[in-house]
């Protein structure tokens, strides 16, 4: 038997395989990538970029709202001064809106596009949004979630046909059902999967989906999604901690390490099918890491990426 | 095209339909019961019970602890002496534990079959548990999901051997995925529906699943697991509301009509398949419902039952 086609019931190969396949990330983080967001507390996007370059990072993948702050020729000159590549750049999305909203959904996502391109990122991360209402705020408020899922799937295939040309590949991220209202109604990998083939069918490289281990790591599917995504699919993977308990539902994610995620397993998994990009931090912690310096938070990230990523 | 069929993403057919297929509830409360955590901060299961009479409710869900604190003798007395229905009972599970605490979730589970049996219940509604250390405190910490899911598995199969000779179906309740790690690695319709397909091929009745809005709405999936449970795999069905924003992840439970689920949807699918149980009122609400007094929280129940249900 393949352990890669292992759905998980049977650990012992996959406790033997991942020192044959999986990459060695012990002895350097040049493999990693820090999500700003993990640090947006703590300095403007600027300070954030010299501070990772302090530390040898030498990736990050920035937020829209980061970006304009400091302001996007500064944002692409500090990345480019510096050498740093763009794990993904976070984020386009939040397709679900009403009639006089979608001009601005759709206006919206170009610019990301356009601003990701700028930057140089590999992808552009797609939230894709909840209902109307809270995806497009001033939009009628609407409970229909199929409706939503389905002005989602427009959304993506007309932002494909501008991103496609642009080379921007587009990664949708499958958020955690507890956002499904509010967030993103594109919930399992599955989901974003039967998009991704309903689109894309050729697999070109242009969709494919941003793996996050918060998101998924609950997923009875996830191995069985992982291999369906392969490699052409797999655009991006971040990782932080399920903590136990979670005291917020935004804002109390864990450092790696810290929470109840098998990281090693799902790392594996996602390197069996061929992934080689950044293992990208994203961490958000109103209760704890966005209070610590930003020096403390960036050793601990690397030193986690070392020891348990 | 059968409606039944429709995934939901071509709602014309679903929107028609319902007022055809559906149960009428909005002129009595007939079909209403009251899980007893709705009410447990109010008073204890007697009160409970003597409140859910005065209001004309005839069936009722209680809790192992709520039965516990009065003794299961008078809960018999009450419920019996009331001509209660118990539309369910909370709650058997807990199966992960470690070696040292397998004796104890398995004697823990029989009991729960026997009080269902003395109460009458037309299930014993199973809460899985989540990893271990979490289902079972005392257990050797362990972040093997997989294991875990086996687990339950292999908890459910025991148990049955000893419910189905004592006529006490399980119902097999699938958890919000933010419970993966604490309360419960079942976490959609399909894996429940899995594990009955395994452990009782010929859909004997004997084990289902309880179908909760709260836990199962954001299933992309849904429709389709409604339907692949059927009439004798839906052995219970549970109404609140998914609120925006939900300020905690436990006792946050709206009522219904005041979130995001589309009840009257679910209901239909539940119905469409036969199921002509009691639609179970289960709300947690730490911030709101368990403050107001009983009377007024039973009810707004019967309003909501009548209005949105």
């Amino acid at each position: 038997m393949d352990a890669r086609h292992n759905g998980g019931h049977d650990g012992l190969e996959l406790v033997l395989l991942p020192m044959v396949l999986m990459r060695d990330f012990s002895t350097d983080h040049a493999m990693l990538s820090i999500n700003t967001a993990t640090v947006r507390k703590q300095g403007d996007l600027l300070e954030i970029i010299e501070a990772c370059a302090r530390h040898g990072i030498r990736a990050i993948s920035p937020w829209r709202d980061q970006v304009a702050t400091v302001g996007l020729d500064a944002a692409v000159k500090a990345v480019k001064t510096h050498g740093f590549q763009l794990s993904g750049y976070c984020r386009g999305g939040m397709f679900p809106s009403d009639a006089a909203h979608a001009q601005e959904a759709r206006d919206d996502n170009r610019r990301a596009v356009d601003e990701a391109k700028a930057l140089g990122a590999v992808c552009l991360v797609l939230v894709v949004g909840g209902l109307p209402h809270t995806s497009r705020p001033g939009s009628a408020v609407s409970h229909d979630l199929a409706g939503a899922r389905q002005q989602v799937e427009d959304g993506i295939a007309e932002l494909l046909e501008y991103a496609k040309p642009a080379g921007m590949p587009l990664a949708i991220e499958p958020l955690h059902p507890m956002y499904a209202a509010d967030r993103a109604c594109v919930n399992t990998l599955e989901q974003a999967l039967d998009i991704c083939d309903r689109l894309d069918p050729a697999r070109t490289g242009a969709l494919g989906v941003a793996a996050d281990v918060y998101h998924i790591w609950w997923d009875p599917n996830l191995y069985r999604d992982i291999q369906r995504a392969g490699r052409e699919r797999l655009l991006a993977y971040h990782v932080c901690d399920w903590l136990v308990p979670t005291r917020d539902m935004l804002t109390d994610r864990g450092m790696m390490g810290d929470g109840v995620i098998e990281l090693r397993k799902i790392r594996q998994a996602v390197e069996a099918e061929g992934f080689s990009g950044f293992s990208e931090v994203e961490i958000f912690s109103e209760l704890d890491w966005w209070k610590r310096p930003m020096d403390e938070v960036l050793r601990t990230c690397i030193e986690r990426h070392k020891s348990v990523v």
